[in-house]
């Protein structure tokens, strides 16, 4: 097994989160695998609620759950004590743990030690399973999408998720492929790509999307960009790992310089495509742009329609926000 | 210390090699660096002979050697029981031992308790020494140059250390750069790129090559093809941490597909040059291709030159073979 593989149902665990917005993770597990959350957890002065049932790990050993994932990030990345009590205990009461967490749990010596007790299982998403094989490049079955960005943290993740989605909705077979910890969480399985030693990172995308038949579609969450100066080679072992059929281009309107980089321009729409299409020279089939898909949240509705119409006509391709207006016409371009 | 710093003179250790070819990389290393090696130590039996004073280690003590470095590939991989109690011995006798091998030296018990007994230093060279920064893609000052290819294995290490070699005979000031084991061994310090986490290459190749002054140039081995299945993330990382102001493309004349690749072409020097420069967009300076390293091993010397005019003409820069006749025009070109 060289993909975590996290047994579901979940519950979700938000600690005593100061803030609302620490629970993102556990928001996009709710939003996009609903019916994998049977509860959540939370101490006492949690001000984060993700709207699911308050449950004891009595109670949501009752209901099933399996598994209690943190849904909560951690400022100063310390696991906190008070936290580590009900993690032990969560073990004890017959729990796996699951954590995107950059502190690996099996770090933490009491964790280590009530997991080994308990026999159940600490799954580090960060912490990609090996060992990988180098890649090979032969030709596979199976379609697959990639979501490619103009920089990180556009959406990509998210727009994955909203084709997969769309097209189980229009009956078509397809995988969503997590490529990062968060796209673990809710998926269940996946690869933190970028965690893996550069000369296997194409070979472990290889290993994890295997040959399909001709049908499927294979939907593989996006990491960094092609132009971006820390993680570009991250961008391009994925690519050629997952050789795509299909891409999209993933962007957020008004957004100018990278993330944290602020004399970095973002790419542009045009040059992701190009440098996509040009690095992807030697796949054994064409590889088509098949949509864009942008995040307006700055916009008014009014204005992101018409930069969404400017960007199609640009670019000859369905461009579409996935959250607010969703992602039909780029699967419905794909069947 | 992120870099391996490898104590000189050298001791060349060959051991048995069963053929001469087996000591390519002591090869290399009395080529381009003469003045580190003191002398060869082999075993009965062996059959390569890269032309030093043949030596015991006590000899080699008393000559100033400070290493022993391990010159001959292993075939399977594992060190032999034969080896393993000559290189405990030099631990004992106050050598340092470098390696390029797969096997960690640190990973065989008896030489782990060796070196810690003695105080000497184990160095393994494939095994980068962290931890490393994530780049910035912020300028720095300095020029640098950057070795491409066409396919791994065409001549990128050769080249730079050439033009590097070069460089300094036309009185420049230059560093070379090593990213891969043999060039580490070779130069005493520098990088397995390869090796390194995704996330953190281009950042570990910023670190490993810092700000310079004006005139001087870092002249870096380069690692894989853009165009490679395999490795062209590692490419991308490393061009991106290198920001080079000029690259040189490497290929080998006559080579039509990637070596163990069989069904895949090798990049073309035309489109090499064009993907690079497109990657490079985000620059703060232009990126100049200063010319062309051309393996021309296959051909008669009359053919080479006919080759490399055809291929100089064709795309506007010099084109050289680094071993038959030199990278002069190259370095002229770049002053």
């Amino acid at each position: 097994m060289t993909s975590h593989d996290i047994a579901s149902p979940y519950l979700i665990y938000l600690g005593d989160a100061a803030w609302p917005e620490m629970a993102k993770t556990a928001l996009g597990l709710v939003y996009w695998r609903p019916e994998r959350c049977v509860g959540q957890l939370r101490e006492e002065g949690c001000k984060a609620d993700v709207g699911l049932p308050d449950m004891t790990l009595e109670a949501a050993a009752r209901a099933g759950a399996k598994t209690l994932v943190i849904g909560t990030a951690l400022i100063g990345g310390k696991l906190p004590e008070t936290w580590i009590a009900r993690l032990v205990e969560a073990l004890h009461k017959g729990f796996d743990i699951a954590s995107g967490l950059h502190e690996p749990l099996a770090s933490v010596p009491q964790l280590r030690d009530a997991a080994r007790a308990s026999g159940q299982r600490l799954h580090d998403v960060r912490i990609p399973i090996g060992p990988f094989p180098v890649a090979t490049g032969a030709p596979r079955s199976g379609k697959r999408l990639l979501a490619m960005g103009t920089d990180c943290a556009v959406g990509k993740k998210y727009a994955a998720l909203a084709i997969h989605a769309e097209m189980r909705n229009q009956g078509m077979d397809a995988t969503f492929r997590a490529t990062g910890q968060t796209g673990i969480l809710i998926d269940g399985s996946g690869l933190s790509v970028d965690a893996i030693v550069s000369d296997f990172l194409a070979g472990a995308v290889e290993q994890m999307i295997p040959a399909a038949h001709a049908n499927h579609w294979d939907v593989i969450e996006g990491q960094g960009a092609l132009v971006h100066p820390a993680f570009a080679g991250v961008t391009l072992g994925l690519l050629h790992g997952s050789q795509p059929h299909a891409f999209v281009v993933c962007h957020e309107a008004g957004r100018e310089t990278l993330l944290g980089f602020d004399t970095h321009k973002v790419g542009g729409i045009s040059q992701i495509i190009a440098l996509t299409r040009s690095l992807c020279s030697w796949f054994p089939h064409e590889v088509t742009c098949a949509g864009l898909c942008i995040n307006t949240s700055r916009l008014t509705e009014t204005e992101a329609r018409a930069y969404l119409d400017r960007q199609a006509a640009e670019h000859g391709v369905p461009a579409c926000d996935p959250v607010r207006f969703g992602v039909r016409e780029i699967v419905e371009g794909l069947r």
